[in-house]
Formats: structure tokens, sequence, C-alpha cells
């Protein structure tokens, strides 16, 4: 039993705390928040205890590992912590907004055995891990494309989008992990559109965006699209699709059941998909968390490293050149 | 180019005309209809003549063919009439709704040689026969069940019900051709319920039935399983299920287009089905025509014959005797 | 927290001591089996004890509830001793395989205000639960047909087949419950055929069935149909069909994920469905625990009653006559 | 009844005079082809003569309209002089692989009132149009996205590569057409990436692509994405996408029947794909003809003109500088 304990207790950190607590492999250590109330509210839920602070967790001998899900800017802080004191983290995306600050943490943990995962949760969806693993096994022979559907269910509050970083190191970045994910490859050039459809006064006082198009391509000439909605009325849809030289393969949305109906309008309709991610996602984020459990006790390799959380923003940085200039960015020129 | 005539010129009747019209290896070669104004009209339309009576048509030399598209009641004297004078038929079913006149009728034509193809057009679908065809490649192994769905689009008018002589002889005989053709072997035994669940007033004063059930064994033990209704408020539904030891087929519904919509209250709707007959079976309507054209010209078997059509009756009287007598009723009690 | 004792741990009783260990709103009490070194082993492995007698669990104040998983010929006394020591019982089907003995059990219970729910638990799948709110919610006007196909992806063996009391009994005795639940009505007239299609010899050698076709009515005049397989080579699959005046729904079947693969033989491949019932109905299982604890502690109604496991057992008898006689049995001529 | 000379006896022109004697609209006036055996053979095939030039054609009072489906570069040529007969054209894709060519030609022609329509045969596909029906009438709200998908199911030989001008010319030409007809606007940047992945040394030796992505943005912002292929192992694969701000419509592949199998392996599997675009755009090439008719006898407007083909070959020129430059390239630099 892997000794958890969680920092951040807000909509994705109660998440973690509830699969934690539930997980057979894992045991909620300690809980820990800015906001002591919520913290107190939290462990009395899950029967446990609120740390007065995030060093009072490191310190902790009862500690075997940390889950990191405070506010963005605290993360690179709280991995080089938890890396100071040998405690394993699994860290929510992204490990910063500030690729500088990326760059910095990674000097300072170099050379480190501590593990450190980062929460790309869609790695680790049954379904498309599936695909990703047919990939590998050659079933489609050699990958030539892929192509990423993600369009959220509607567009989130404003606090949410003035901290978040823009769409592409908020949102995007998790498509950019997954298309490195399924190319197997390092994209190395990155052309991006964004654009206001959805909101367009709020984009523009903002300068961010609600509608987004990407063409990547590797050093081999494997290419990548992706395209993006912050605000998908019919709900949260999640598609992949991988074309090789001997077929093809599509990750589809799940749905909450198997039911269809058919009526005089319409046929075959099925019921709305799950949404938002803490649904679709459950099996991703309970397997993410076993992943981590293997990491630590086992010595599995990390399978959402550091490295990849950092890849992944320089992606979101090439993009958002892309959109300054028009261009097709390598990658070299941001980082 | 089989030079066809076509006697009957009602809505089925003209679908088959304009099939013939159409048809690369077909050629219209007269029309007939009691109503002489009906067919006068088509024949205008369809750029040949009409014909004063059939007994015109089977002694006109410029006629290799007849299509007989009358009403019910002639089709057995219409047979006889073109085997006495060697005009090879395809005629509409049922044959009779008397199974005594259709008896009958098969004592008067023993021996002939001349060929007589009887319209169960469902066979033809391209859909069924692929089915079918897997089955007899050994696909599924051996079969073991054959599940029916058969739906029509909404109830027919009264005088159309009062002529047809009750929902197993008229709209079920389709189903149970198919079940004859699905299954590769004749069954033995029947049970049927009928319901009046659609318009019970009018199925009392009729003594019909709008929905049935039955069940039907072979004498090797093979299953089947048919479902109808005369008013399926979401269209045209014709669906067959082949169950096997190694595998299962499905022919399912033909939809207009591809189109899939997406909405806040529903998502992968399809366009509704295809309906009516004439629209979800054309290929196989011309399927049939191209059958009939290589039984004649090129002496290929008759692919749905005399003595289908005579075992899909006996198969709808044995159903209506079960729906009296709530038994399985064994096809020889019929005969 | 309710606690709840576990009699019985073999295969279905295992998932149930994980389930209830798992579930956060009730706690494994203690666990018993007839084989104590199994008893022990599962004790163990959950971090509970191993009662010696289910007497002990009956007597014991800090058990609340218990649930039945020992072998069906034990179901009736247990069921009769929970009522006595006045435990709320979730009892696994059947409640026997004699009627009589049912009977005898529902005349000792009678009047008993204890909780007794049976584990039908397919009524608390999401996706058939969702298919009878629509029809209860008017969402297809009049139900007028229920179509239930239902196949395992195995063969048991011979031991399990064995001690069955035969398909009707053990496996459609499910279906039978799911007709009831999803017509909405009490069907008072059923017909069944058997066959011996998979293992001719072993059905022989037991006098048993392995593939069947059933019909019902209910007394308005609602008709039903059930196919059922003993070994389905593409896996478990269970569908349900609901037709009524305004509209259609199915539940279909459930998969591990929602890729499709696309290759030169075959395209828009799903992955095999989830086997066996218990990946299948695992939700189910869970609500079925959940409906539980609702009705012992917010005196909910009993979802499942002992009444709905005697009325199934009755299709069953009558479904036996049936393929006896080949008559539609009147539910009275067994009961 | 239009009186159709066709231009071109090749692939695609037999195909348009087989359609053209099968419509009930039209009638098959004459043929040509530079190759006379082929012009004469196909003649007798239909009934119809081979004319002994083109000229003879135009000068034929017995034609009402042509059909241009002879070398790509003679159609500017031919469109020029049937324009000077008075002739209506269906003339097929492209105009002209040179820009410069198809300028020239728009100036000759400039003001005249003989109808041009250009082959662009996607835009008559039952599902494609009823896409966008859908989109004008508003069904998705404001259109944000076009995602097309257009795969070929094998890379054409050689000879034909060499002549066709290109991928972006010849293939994705029929894409650019396709997005400017769902957009609803002009594109008015284009940014595009080509791949040498199926037959690398083929694709180097001719500077030619056999894989491509493609981004194009409005006026107005609207965004859309291509992906295409020369070779996609499992069918023809022609998808489109339409996201707006109230739903989302996609029209999907066609199957040649709706047969679906079910094995150990692999489930719902279903038929490949209708392949190649004779088959999969069937309906869409007599729609072409209908439309065209409409167009000629009735004054309806063009609805794929000379301007679209125009346009269309604008975009491609815009992809092939992008591809070169790797810039987002406003469409005024390529005109």
């Amino acid at each position: 039993m892997l000794r958890i304990a969680v920092l951040g207790c807000g909509r994705i950190g109660r998440m973690h705390i509830a699969n934690i607590a539930a997980h057979p492999r894992s045991k909620l250590a300690v809980v820990y928040d800015t906001h002591t109330p919520t913290a107190q509210a939290v462990a009395e839920e899950f029967a446990t205890t609120a740390a007065r602070s995030a060093d009072e967790i490191f310190a902790d001998s009862g500690v075997d590992a940390v889950l990191i899900a405070t506010a963005t800017d605290t993360h690179a802080d709280l991995i080089e912590a938890a890396v100071a004191a040998g405690k394993p983290v699994l860290c929510e995306k992204p490990i910063d907004l500030s690729l500088a600050r990326v760059n910095a943490c990674a000097k300072k943990i170099a050379g480190t055995n501590v593990p450190i995962q980062i929460g790309f949760n869609r790695r680790f969806d049954p379904g498309h891990k599936a695909a990703r693993d047919a990939v590998v096994a050659g079933e489609i022979g050699k990958l030539h494309q892929v192509m990423i559907t993600s369009r959220d269910p509607g567009m989130p509050d404003r606090n949410y989008i003035e901290a978040a970083g823009g769409i592409f190191r908020d949102m995007v970045i998790h498509d950019f992990d997954l298309a490195r994910f399924m190319l197997g490859e390092e994209p190395v050039e990155v052309f991006a559109i964004g654009g206001r459809l959805i909101d367009p006064d709020l984009m523009d006082e903002l300068n961010d965006h609600d509608t987004t198009m990407i063409i990547m391509r590797t050093a081999s000439g494997r290419q990548c699209q992706i395209n993006t909605s912050r605000a998908s009325n019919y709900g949260y849809d999640q598609r992949i699709e991988l074309l090789g030289s001997a077929g093809m393969i599509q990750s589809q949305n799940r749905k909450p059941n198997a039911v269809r109906k058919f009526g005089a309008q319409t046929v075959e309709s099925a019921t709305p998909y799950l949404e938002f991610f803490i649904e679709r996602y459950r099996e991703a984020f309970d397997a993410e968390i076993d992943a981590f459990i293997d990491t630590v006790e086992n010595n599995q390799p990390v399978q959402s490293s550091f490295e990849d959380g950092h890849r992944a923003l320089i992606l979101a940085e090439a993009a958002i050149k892309s959109v300054a200039e028009g261009r097709f960015i390598n990658i070299k020129e941001v980082n």
C-alpha cells in the first residue's frame, strides 16, 4: 500500500483524493490546501488528516509519495521540494506556464532518481492506449498520420481562463502530449491557427483563442493534425485516428450506456457523451495512479515523465509563435 | 434483350415497368391493366403500347416473358395461362390466398419446363444475400438460430387490408420466405401469436392482426424467430440475424445517406431509414429482374420458385392455425 | 455504513465481497463458506474475519444485513433464517430450483417486514434501466413488443450444468425477470422451444437444452420474444429492444473501449464485448448493492423482490412445460 | 430529353456515357475520342455513333450540350470551342493544370451566357449535400470548423501521376472544392504540408507528394482542415465533419451493404467501403447530370461553375506555394 499525500484540494485534487482512497494499492496519507477549511473538510470526509503546510508533508516519514494538484504556479517549486525530500511525485499538468521556469526546474532536479510523473491522464485511457498498442504491435504497418479531435463541452469561466496561460498551454497541451505519445517520434515543426469564434469579445480582451487547428511534422515525416474547440454543445469530444500503411485505427468517444433511440425524426440516436474529463477519463485517472504505484514500488519506468511535460510545453510555445508569425515553427526556435 | 410484358399497372406494377424499361438487359414489350386508361397512361409514359387483354399478350410473339403484378386473385389463372402459352413468368407474391387454389395450380402446371419465378424480392437484397452467402461459405460454422425483424412504416388503408388475406398471408409471407432462405432447411413446426395493438377496433372488425411473433423449427432442430409490426413510427425496419456455432451475422437497415448529427439532446443520430419497400429494396428488385433474365436466357435455376411460393403459404396457414389453437403446428397438418 | 455479511465465497460471492468492501456506503462485516479454508483465505484478503457458521452470523449484532451467495439449495433455508433473525437479505437468484420449496418459503415468511432483495442484477444495468425509464416516461408511446437476446460466451462445465436445474431455471430465469421488468405487466402465457445444438450428447444425457426461443404474452396483449444460447463464440451478448407505438429503444452491448479497426478485410471492427457477467454488469452489481442499502437504510422499496424471484421461476416452469407439450402454457397451469 | 455528346471515352468518359444513356432525362447523342477505335467500340456498345472530330460535334444541330472528359490539357480549348458554338458544357475537373491558362480561358469566355458546369461530383453526393443543407438550415448554428478526410484506395500508376500535375492539383482539388462548398465562404489563407510516405522513391523522382495535410481560414475566421492519402489500404475513405456553435454533423463513408459480422477476434465488422469513386459517388454522378439538365433546360443556376473550378485551382496553387515556403499563404499571392 503506497501512502500518498495530496497537495491541493480543488476539483482535480478532490478527484485524485477519492481515487487514491478507493484504490486497492494506495492509502490516502494526508491532504493539504492553502485554504485550511477546505483541507479540513476534505480530510474529514475521507477519514484522514490535514497537514498545516506542504513542508510538513515533505518531512513526514509516513508519506511515501506526493500528488501535486495545487495552483499551476506552485508546481515547479513543489516538484523541487519533493525531489529534495526524496518523495516520488505525481504532478498535475502543466509543470509551469513559463518555459524558462520549466527549464530552470529541469536543471535543478537534473540527475535525480526520484520518480516524477506528470498528469497526462489521456495516455492511460484504455481506448487510446489500445490504439497506441496496436500501432506498436505493427497492426497498421508504418504510421503515417495522426488526427486528434479535442473539444471541451463549454467555455470555462473568466477567472479560469485568465489564469490558464492561453488555450495552447492550458487545453491543447493535453493534445500535444497525446500527439507525441501516438506519433512515437518527436514533432519538430509546428503550425497553428487560433480563432475567436465562440466568445470573440472575451477572447479579444484576454488575447486568447477558443478554437484552434494545428499541423505538426516529425523528423521522419510523420504528420499530425489537431483540431480543438472550447465549447462543443453536444458534449466532450475526444477522438484519435491513426493512419498507417496497412490499416487505420480510431479511438472514439465513450458513452454512459449503449442505448440507441429510434423515432419519427431520427434513428439510432445515442446517449450524449460522458462529460467532463473526470467521467470520460475515469479509468484513465485510475490507471494513472496504478502506473505511478508501479513506478514507485516496482521500479517500472515513468510513463509520463517530467521531460514529457517539458516537451508538450515546447510544442505549445511553438504553436503560439506560429499563430503570431503565420509560419511553420521549428521547435529549436522556442527552446 | 428480354422482351417482357407487364400485367398490372398498380404501384408495384409501375415500379417493375420502370425497372424493366431502364434495365440494360430487358425491354418493356407491352403493358396491360384491367383499368384501360391506367394502362394507356403508363404505356405512353414508357413509350410502349397497352394490350387490350391478357390473352393478347400471351399470344404475342414479340413477348418473350411476362411479369404478373395484377390483383392477387388473378395470379394463379395468369400463371396457368402463361405456362399454357409457354411464356416464362415472374409473378408477384402471393400465388393465391387459398392454399387449395395453389395446390390446384401446382397440379395443373406440374411437369412444365416454363420457368416460373415468384416475387420474393428480399432474397435478392445485397445485404441479406451477402449474409446468406457467408453462412453457406461456412463463416459462422453450423447455423443454429435465425432472427427476423420486419416492421412496416404504417398501417395500410382499410381497402388494402380487407383484400389482403390477413397479416400472415400478406405481410409475414415475405418473412416466411426469408426464413426458409436463411435457414437452408424447411421449417416443420410453427408457433405464432397475433396481436391487435395498433388499431384494435379495425383488427377486431376484420378479424385480423397488426403485430405478430413467430417461432419455427426445422427437422434438424434449427430455430427461427420472427417479429412483425404493421406500424413502426420510426420507419421501415428490416433486419436479419444469423447465429452459428462459429460466429454471428447481421443484415441491418439501409439508410439514404451516411450522415450523423450531434446536438445537445442526442448524438450520432442517423437519417431515418429508407422507406418503403420500393426504396429500401431498390437493388433487390433490380437483381430480381436480373435473375429472371438469367433463368430465361441462360437456363440458370429459378432462385425463388413456384414451390417457394407454395411453401411460404403453407407456413402462413400453419401460423394462422397456431394463433387459433395455441399450439406448435406441424406443417403436415395444413397441407 | 451498512455492515454486510457475505455467506458463500465462490465466484459470485467473492465478487460481492470485493464490491461491498470497496463501496463507499457499505462495510464488509464477516464472511462465511462451508469450505472453511476458502472462507479464511477470503477473510484474510479482505481484512475481515470468517464466521464458523451461518448461525453465528445471524446472531451477530455487528451484522446489519446479509448477502447470500451460497449453493442454490441452501437459499430458501438461509432466507428463512435471516428473516427469523431480522437481518435484511440480498440473495442470489434463484430462490430455489423447486417451485414447491419457493411457495413454502413464501408462506413461512409471509407478512415479514424484513427486506428481501433477489439478485436480478440486470435490472440495475445503466443501459437496461435507461431503456425502461424511457418507456415509463412515455418516450415510445404504448409498449407493444419486447425482444431479448441473451447469449453466454461458452458452455459451463458439466458439474455446473448438472446442478443448475436446466437452462430455463438457471440461465433464462434472468431473461424472464428482465422481460417482466421491461413489459411492466405480468406475462400470462408462455411458449418455449429448447434445442440441443451446441453439445447434443451432453444435453441428451442430462435432458437439458443449450439453445432456446420463447414467446410470452401479457393479459393486455403485450408480446415478448427471447432467444438464448449457451455458447456465443463472439462473446457475451446481452441486448434488449422495446417497440412502442411512438418509437423504439435498444439497449445494446457494452464494449471494453471505443476502438474501431480498419483493414483490408473488414472495417469499423470493434473490440470484442465485455465478458462475462462480472465485467459486463459491473455497474449493475454496484447499483444492486446501492439499491439494497437504500432499502435497508432509507426504507426505499425493494427493487427486485422475493415475489419477483417467485414469478420468474413460475415463468421458467411454464417454459419447461411448454417444451414438453408444445403448447402455449397459461401460468396458472404451473402455480 | 437533353441530347448530350460526350468527348473522351476513357474511364470517366465511359462512366458518364453509361449514366447519360440510362438517365430518364437525357439521351446520348454521339461520342468522340482521339483514339478512333475506342470511340467506335463505345458507340457500338451504347447504340450511338462516333464523331470523327470534336468540331463535328460542335457543329451538330442534334447535339444540345457536351460533356468533356478528354485529357486535361484539352479542357480549356474545348470549353472555349463549346462556348463559341453555343453548346452548354459539363467539363471534368480540373479546367487546366496551369492557372495562367485558366485565367486566359476565363477572359476569353467572359460574359458568355452559355452554361459551364465543372465536374466537382462530390458536391452532389446525397450525404455531403444533406450535411451542407443542414448547415444552411441553421441546424448547427454558426459554422466554426470544417474537417475533411480524403483517402484514395491506392497509388495511381506512374503514367497517371506524371501527367496529373501533382497531388494538390489532381486529387486534393476535389477537397478544396468541397471545403469551399462546406465553408460557405472563400478561404483566404492556406497552409499545407506534403509527405512522401507511401512511395518515397517515386515521389522524390517526380517531385510529388502522396500524403498531405492542409489548414485554411476564411476572412471571417472559419477554419478548415484537410488530410489526404493516396493509398488507404482499407479502401476509399471520404468523410466530412462540420462543427458549429449549436451542433456537429458528419457525412461518413458509404458501404455496399449493411452487413455486420461477429467472430472470436472482432465484432460489428462492416463490409469494406465502396470503392472507387465511380461506385462511391454513383448517386453523385447521376445528380450531377441531373443538375446540368436543370441548368440547360430550366435555367437553374450552375451549381459547380467555371469560377468554382478556377477558385479550387487557386487554392491548390496556394497549397503548393505553402509547401515550398512553410508559410500561411494568402490567396492573393498566387492570383
